[in-house]
């Protein structure tokens, strides 16, 4: 049961819960710049300006907040009947639906940990209104005047109780690629980082320390520039946004960083990897120790306590 | 008659002429990200984010595009009442006013090619509503989270039918200093750069081709990064704002810049000069030669055709 | 005879020929920031600090400049003998090597317009040499403290007689997807921008007006940032590189561009895509007509004639 | 007693000594990319590349690392006699002394904590040798093609057991200008800005906590732009440059920084402001509380332990 390299093209979005709707829409049209691309009830969705799909993110009032489905987009009608026959002979479980605009139908299953994954192979590119038109037509829609102005949903990390066991899921099942992780002196793997593409990362599963199951330590938006970030940051303080901790750049994957909280509750990431790829097909796993970790971030700073514990939802006492 | 050097200040404001108010407001606000901070009949008050006083630029309505008044603040009262002696020694004329809000009196006069000049000292130091407070103190107001977000007016370019008569002006009753000039082989100087300041040049003027008195070539606002004038340009692609050149480099004060003309038709710049500044008490004017200036900008770029020609107000055939 | 995509892994590196080897070593090392690995006789081997094997660039004594080698990495042992089958079942030739140090055989072939491709798998991953060892794990070597220090070579660009026979064979025998064309009002395709990876293109196309074949347009090196870009034309102008066009971005791929001419007079590119990757699955060719072309690069910047002209090896007359 | 504003025109360059000079001087050529510009006995001359004078910075072989002379230029010859007579009619005591090249005699007096500082108005301007000169003749040598490649030498930030008492001293006699300050609960001003020019500041005092005297907290550099120092601290990181702090952002005049040690162990800044200057003649002292700095820097980033107990020299047990 080797899977096919390349079945998965890439993540497609990902949804949030969050208790202030209308909070956190105003967050992530304002602060990040993403545009609402239509509302069902009380679940919005929202686009990145380089996002040729229908949606990069769904957010869901609900009473906690936390993370949703996390949707993939496979390469191909085929890849999407691999990937399901795959999950299945695996003993997983999952359902079809057709509960999202733009897109056709998905398959919904959870990896071990019980985050939910959707995949789906059709998707209508997103042709945009004329007020959104671009002036270049190699992009989907204008550059928002407002905000960061975020040019994709860039990754997942999702905390887990056993980070291996939900890694190699998605390794074997799913054929994501193992690029970076962290291995305790105790032999534990306590992250490890995935990628479907070039990108060095697309998913990250980071161990959970309250031992609780199916719980988000964040989602990210790439920026274009380190630049946009430290914009970002100045107009997080002027605009009441909390920084939990950055910018700065992670030593695993290199990744210039800034960690906020949106109002809901969930911590955001805005990245920028500059033009880093991982394009050797036979890149090695790179293992970093315990003691790796205590030097800090690539720049030495210290990891911020809240960054070990906080998730969402938060675990009930 | 030596005048003391330091009796101007710095350049408070410029006066722009429109004969599309709304759309000129609308593009200091939108693109440039400039607030709105009063309205007098047909004439809008707009300040920077980092501006201390009431207002950075005054639009007002006309049926022709051009420059107003250039406003320059005098270092103290007692500087005030010397430039006015000074003006008024050498044969100059002028009249006090208390038209614009937040100053106290100017005293208004004129260049030798007749751009309209107020001089004054007193001005309220401008305090941000609520919706408007910085979270640092040492700021006047939040940096705004919409187009540009340009720091600060940095210079104006007149055109003059007689440069080197209207930089002497500048000299020898303001105090200005000249840092760079061009020189054509026949002797004539083509273009002076003055500042009042440790900033490369506040004032510059430009010989006018037509031989017209008055015109204006352009306002400059400064950026805080060359990456904003690089978003910049993507944002005016994405929105219509008409690029006349750039982003480059300019050989002469070595400005990273971008032109662009407001709805209205005046021609303004968004400049980056770095961290660069003329901080030598005995700077010697630099005269760039004919030939020199053939060369066209820093990185070889040909000066294009427009930016010699387009003034406004345009000349009348 | 569907070709599998991904069986070429990414463009592994380039062979240029230059007339003065030592001028042209200096180049990629003091401006590019490069490092020398290796020398074999008037060949030099060369390498950027984010590559992961042997050499990026391979610049070999000759009275000409010109195109050597351009070598593609597959994915595995297996694509490599099928990408070799499918050219010689569509009545290709070639011929295996083994004469570059740390990579395995290598199959030698040419496109129809007879520039030389060299097909590889095996390939040494690099350590670097103590005073080379870079602080983190996850990247193959430190930093240069030199010149630019571009992160990869990014692309190239092929001069061809033929566009679209080219193209299609990059297509059809290797697996490259097609991103962006220009097609001439005539019908012709003048240029075709393709991939193997999720950048948007690897390998170009041009046309070639003088209707030689072979020759070169130019080689592409990425760096970091859009101001990595901005500075490196600083140091070009200080240290005598000389600046065909830029910086400014194009509209196709909205590439961020500097083009300078080596001492050899190869034309080479630094190129920044900021975060832009092509991840669609079902990306849609891209054409670009006569008409938008005329409009010039994204911010207007019309086209420089040498830019159409000068390819190498110059046309003998 | 008023002083005349303007009479010091801005900071020329400051000494320090090492304990290792060879070592001191790599890393302010390799690392900052100064040049050196003069050797006698002991004692090294460097300059940025945008210093229009001799030089930036003169290290000088000592057994203990420490502050030597800051020296300031005044704006005229006069401005000096003025400046001297005032310092001696308060009953400061100083003597001259011709000890530096490219500079005229040098007043040299101490400010109460004990720090040197040197007052001189003749001061050759630079010419580049051939293998240094700039391409554009408003510069006063090439860019440096290694290492950051710093602008000019930007501030200076003196330990003093009395800050206000120094301050005042540069105030009274020198004419400085106090921008910004921190106040503590008790009343005591435990640190305060001052600034020559245009520029927020040029020099500060910070509270010893030793309650030593004429020690030094750091000497500042500042670079052209924010990623310059984002691309610092990667070089700082791949050879071996102590890191205390940073990338971040003060609250404080808003600069940001990065601190390293250079090798004989003073602390030094890369620093920059973007384009901010305190251009306001009635710039209002901004008082920072005790409850205000407990927020950290601008960004949140908590002030690490070692700013403020490491100074130089180290205080003797």
């Amino acid at each position: 049961m080797t899977p096919p390299l390349g079945d998965i093209a890439h993540i497609g979005h990902a949804q949030l819960f969050t208790p202030d709707l209308d909070a956190s829409v105003a967050f992530f049209t304002d602060f990040l710049g993403l545009t609402v691309n239509g509302q069902d009830g009380d679940t919005v969705y929202l686009r990145t300006f380089d996002d040729y799909e229908h949606h990069s993110l769904v957010l869901t009032a609900r009473e906690q907040p936390g993370l949703g489905r996390l949707a993939l987009r496979t390469s191909s009608e085929e890849a999407l009947r691999r990937r399901v026959e795959a999950i299945e002979a695996a003993g997983g479980t999952g359902k079809w639906t057709e509960d999202e605009p733009g897109l056709g139908r998905l398959y919904v299953t959870t990896d071990p940990d019980g985050h939910e994954h959707a995949l789906y192979w059709e998707s209508e590119h997103y042709q945009a209104p004329q007020a959104l038109k671009p002036s270049l037509k190699n992009q989907p829609q204008a550059k928002p005047n407002r905000g960061v102005g975020v040019r994709r949903l860039d990754h997942i990390n999702f905390l887990a109780a056993d980070v291996l066991a939900n890694a190699e899921w998605q390794e074997q099942l799913l054929g994501a690629r193992p690029t970076e992780q962290i291995r305790l002196d105790s032999g534990k793997i306590a992250a490890r980082w995935l990628t479907y593409t070039d990108k060095s990362y697309d998913v990250v599963y980071t161990s959970d320390w309250t031992g609780s199951e199916g719980r988000l330590h964040h989602i990210a938006f790439a920026t274009d520039t380190r630049e946009d970030i430290l914009r970002a940051a100045d107009l997080a303080i002027d605009t009441g946004v909390f920084i939990e901790t950055g910018p700065h750049k992670h030593a695993i994957q290199q990744t210039f960083f800034l960690y906020v909280y949106e109002p809901g509750g969930n911590r955001i990431e805005l990245c920028n990897p500059l033009t880093r790829l991982v394009l050797a097909p036979d890149w090695p796993l790179i293992t970093w120790t315990e003691e790796e970790r205590k030097k800090g971030q690539a720049w030495g700073l210290k990891t911020i306590e809240s960054f070990h514990t906080h998730g969402t939802p938060p675990v009930q006492p």
